[in-house]
């Protein structure tokens, strides 16, 4: 196979998808249907205006509950010279106006609210604002029913049309409702009701069918063997067409087989608006989505200059080739799930959009400063997750792993920056202007954790989202946190960097990095830290010492970790050298990341915390006890932001939860280890 | 019956219900169920916080097609010195670090994406990077099947664990992956089955019962006669309980029957976890819900100081009345539609996101300047429903119609203002905070026009929906409009004001209203004005001296209507009084309204266009040719918010609809009348 056909720029692969589609008469709506007027109407897309068939009100409606009257029949009603009116009954309703008058009583009738007014009166006293007598002349008689006879005085006249809804008040028949595209929500279905409609016009729902492809792919459920990739991409896609008001068929996964694929895709076709092929869409030896289209149809695109992403290929299944009626667009969706969800959003979204006559859906887009470095690759506009917040004043975005094979950082995710092609990266500090995935209220409730990782902060991440808050945390290790702190980054790093010459924590690094920073130094767990081996500790391992055998491969954290610090301290207590480690340049960036290394034998060891060992099954050697602390400037600890935080230090299922890990302690939890102004 | 128990506020009504419902177990979420992670997943809330099962990926894998090496293998490769490597069968993959070498030559074997990385490599070179020989020394081959047996030769050493993703890349096995009360996102599928789970713990869905009450209801689909009243409202609720995560029940209209009522709230209750009762909440004569309430349970609130939807009532229905099992909370939902889609905002969401286990929705709120003067009664929290819209630097606030029965007026609704009790109401020009119900950036796309209302603006907007804009217009007759031109508060009004010492429009009132400031003044239509009367013309009008006759009645348009002006201009210059024109004072805001009241025998005859009259089947009476125009500020003009406007007047399909309206000219559409500078 040879290589990408091409990496054409985002905007030409749109337009060259787009021309496709108007030649092939499907560059707009694709069919409509009558549906009843129901639920189900909801998040449908109206195929033409609506005008209203019936006026609403359709009669001239009393507005409250009260009595019909003439105000002619009311002049002159004043507090020292009352008016009485008597009540009538029902069939006074209907009667014309000679009847109201029987000696020379004006008469009235009770209505209730939304009641028609009879053709005689022109307007309705509210029946708070009547005295009721039983006869003429008498005292207030409380609450007679009143629809029954009895007299009502007035102490005040009143103005022609009052408390009456006109007909047309809401919508006059003939009048414009809703405009074509307008996607229905509760309100809509109410208004076009209102008007007189009981079936309405939408655009049919676009049929996707879905085809992940890959020998190596197998269901959700499967027990899993090395090499098995479980399928999920088809799942994502799915929820992606159907949220975007497309209906969405996800087919069996099919092996690399180019015939046994083109007779998936064939089929589909015939049945379907859209094909979507995951995945296959690269250019290895067992991709075989670019033959198929090519076979089937019109390659339009091969590659488009996007990251993560790029392998995309956008072709058209042609009637000739498949045997079906009509020309049918087919998508090559990538095979990371970060790719497949990203070509969701890039292609499908709007491609669904114009099927359905609506408006493509527009991310509220915010300015916020990027907090790291990032490099790009120049050729491609870079799609970078970031994860956003609000930090004093400003709006910051933290850029999240980059991997395409990392859905996790897709998830938490608050927004996309795309640095455009040529753009090589930034640097720390630049604006961006991020689409936004949360609401900007979900994000003022974000608090921003940096620096060191520690299993209490995941806890503490799912305490805290039932106390109406979110805490993002990014793992740069002690170091790198302290650092954010002072270019004013996040609201708390966690730290846990032992000072060799007092055998405190933290607090001569504070000094260092934070100086003058008004800052709480405050205690979150004492734990245990020590080597991390396979289960029974195969390589016979029983201190640092004895990392220096040349049979033992070491897995290291990264520089400016605290477990790194640790370290390197001891190793320097030790004599022993850096070089003398086998795998020391290996760096991972969490306790859980060193352990996975170690089960997965790519390492035989590392230095993590007792929980990442119990977590994968692997055995422990306890070496040192250390101090786990929460640096945060007084600004924000004192905010009501970190409020809910500082309560959950003192919470006991929280410090249950927390205790409960192996070689965690808590009885410190809370307390205020320093005050530092 | 007596009135509202009590007008209490919102928060005591919350607290209240708050503090039942913990008393009854029913505080937080209802229960949890298993589901299959599949496409109706989407939306669930998890029950429970998720930990990975599996880490992803479970086994090293290879990041790109490409060759499996020991990276020590291509030590010392250069441009000038390469490295040549043997290909492997495929069952070298599988085999340990003896079986590599063989003859003193170095191994490698082919990888696909995603191949698990062999037992003896530790890095992956992209395929991209390496020259395919078919034997040792010679040259380039082109693409020979990668898995075949070959030679390929490297021209730069590998660094150890490129191009390789380590288990747990993405999750590591019990890492923590999503919180309890996540709402699943399709990315939050991905997650989920990536690491390891294909079922999920959500919280079960509220049931919640819907019952519309009332002799005067009619189902949608009728051919209704005054007094007849179409029931939707248990549809928008039902809509909004779906959209909020519950699963609505509509039950039949049940007529005004004590009894019945009971029986059936009775049934809903025990099936259901809640109640609504729609309406009959309020004190009129046939308003049973409170009672049926306080005989099933107890009425814990009836009455919210909140406008529109005060009579709200709250009640827990208890076991011991009902014969069900548990307690059930029960709502009086108001009848009047803008009430009941705003009890559905205020009681019925939160409720189910505690019982869900989910946040509450936060709205978008925004700071906007309030274009008119509202007063609001002083005991209750007024809702005011607004338009929204950016007029140069400036985020507007207008207030849309307050009838609680114009469901119009929430469709069109961009957001919703709240007036604290107390407030009496607020000046023009004061800043409003506006809970939005559209994305910022849809209403960035809004153009505001206010001022006389024309039936060819309706048909505009419709265009403009097409072309990515909104036409949110305000109906405050020709002079309005010029006022809020000066005050900044409109792109754009439409005016048809008469000069009668010229004959020209507008420009003199431009002059005076709009001094100094640069103005385009363009032809939109001319249209013919003329009196409506029902068909048949059955009280003999023939010209506005007919006026004067006392047994004909007149409905007029607003004060500032260009419609008035050209009224009051010929009344006097036939010297008619106002006052000999019976209903002069009765006044209507649109010409579609004026028709209305022609229609329903509130009045005999109006002066408006003939548009109007044919819309609903009106006879009219032609009397004057006038012009009608649009006043644009220069600079909105040229602002490309104005561009698809600017485009249309000049589209074919939007003039020919236009012109098809009886009695309209489009022949000077888009004519530049007038450029003030």
């Amino acid at each position: 196979m040879s290589v990408y056909l091409h990496d054409i720029p985002l905007a030409e692969a749109l337009q060259r998808l787009g021309e496709a589609l108007e030649a092939a008469g499907l560059g707009g709506i694709l069919g409509t249907e009558e549906i009843q007027l129901d639920v189900a109407a909801t998040g449908r897309v109206l195929a033409e205006a609506v005008f209203a068939r019936l006026s609403s009100p359709h009669y001239p409606a009393s507005a409250m509950d009260g009595y019909a009257v003439r105000s002619e029949d009311t002049a002159g009603a004043l507090p020292s010279t009352p008016v009485e009116l008597k009540v009538a009954t029902d069939q006074l309703r209907e009667n014309a106006h000679s009847h109201v008058y029987e000696e020379n009583q004006a008469y009235t009738c009770y209505l209730d609210t939304g009641d028609p007014l009879p053709d005689w009166a022109d307007a309705v006293i509210p029946i708070e604002q009547v005295e009721s007598l039983v006869t003429a002349g008498d005292g207030f008689s409380p609450a007679p029913d009143p629809r029954q006879p009895h007299i009502i005085r007035l102490r005040a006249a009143v103005t022609p049309w009052s408390h009456i809804r006109p007909v047309g008040e809401d919508f006059v028949a003939t009048q414009f409702v809703l405009p074509a595209g307008q996607v229905l929500r509760p309100v809509d279905l109410g208004a076009l009701a209102a008007s007189g409609h009981d079936r309405v016009l939408v655009a049919r729902k676009p049929r996707v069918a879905i085809l992940p492809t890959g020998s190596e792919l197998v269901p959700l459920g499967t027990a899993v063997k090395p090499g098995d990739i479980l399928e999920f991409n088809s799942l994502v896609l799915a929820a992606q067409v159907e949220g975007w008001g497309g209906e969405a068929t996800r087919l069996a996964i099919t092996p690399d087989n180019f015939n046994l694929l083109c007779a998936r895709v064939r089929e589909a076709a015939c049945t379907h608006d859209l094909v979507l092929i995951n995945a296959g869409s690269s250019a290895g030896s067992e991709d075989f989505s670019a033959r198929v289209v090519s076979e089937l149809g019109k390659l339009l695109v091969h590659g488009v200059a996007v990251r993560p992403g790029h392998p995309v290929i956008l072709g058209m299944l042609l009637p000739e080739r498949t045997g079906c009626e009509r020309p049918v667009p087919v998508i090559g969706v990538p095979g990371y799930p970060v790719s497949a969800a990203l070509t969701g959003e890039i292609f499908i979204e709007g491609l669904l959009a114009r099927w359905l006559g609506r408006s493509p859906f527009e991310p509220v887009i915010v300015t916020a400063r990027l907090t790291r470095k990032v490099t790009s690759p120049g050729g491609d506009d870079d799609y970078l997750r970031v994860a956003v917040g609000r930090v004093g004043e400003q709006l910051l975005a933290a850029p999240l792993a980059r991997g395409s094979g990392v859905i996790s950082s897709l998830v938490r995710a608050d927004g996309i920056a795309i640095l455009p092609s040529g753009s090589q990266g930034l640097p720390a500090g630049a604006d961006l202007q991020v689409r936004l995935y949360r609401s900007l209220a979900e994000l003022e409730r974000t608090i921003f954790a940096i620096g060191s990782h520690d299993i209490a902060l995941d806890l503490m991440a799912m305490f805290l989202s039932r106390r109406r808050r979110r805490l993002s945390s990014a793992n740069v290790g002690s170091q790198g946190g302290l650092v954010a702190l002072r270019r004013g980054e996040a609201h708390l790093a966690g730290a846990h960097l032992l000072d060799p010459l007092t055998g405190e924590y933290n607090l001569r690094y504070v000094g260092e990095y934070l100086p003058g920073m008004a800052i709480k130094l405050v205690a979150l767990v004492g734990r245990q830290q020590g080597l991390l081996v396979r289960p029974g500790n195969p390589i016979g391992l029983r201190s640092l010492e004895d990392l220096q055998k040349p049979e033992i491969s070491f897995v290291n954290r990264q520089r400016g970790a605290g477990t790194r610090v640790l370290l390197d301290y001891h190793l320097d207590r030790l004599g022993i050298k850096p070089q003398s480690v086998r795998g020391y340049t290996r760096e991972e960036y969490t306790h859980l990341a060193v352990a996975a290394a170690v089960q997965s034998g790519r390492a035989d060891c590392g230095l993590g915390i007792a929980a990442a060992a119990q977590a994968l099954g692997l055995d422990f050697i306890p070496l040192f006890q250390e101090q786990y602390q929460l640096v945060i400037p007084t600004v924000y600890y004192d905010d009501p932001l970190l409020a809910p935080l500082r309560e959950l230090l003192y919470d006991p299922t929280y410090r249950q939860s927390v205790a409960a890990l192996p070689g965690y302690d808590v009885s410190r939890m809370g307390e205020l280890v320093a005050d530092i102004q």
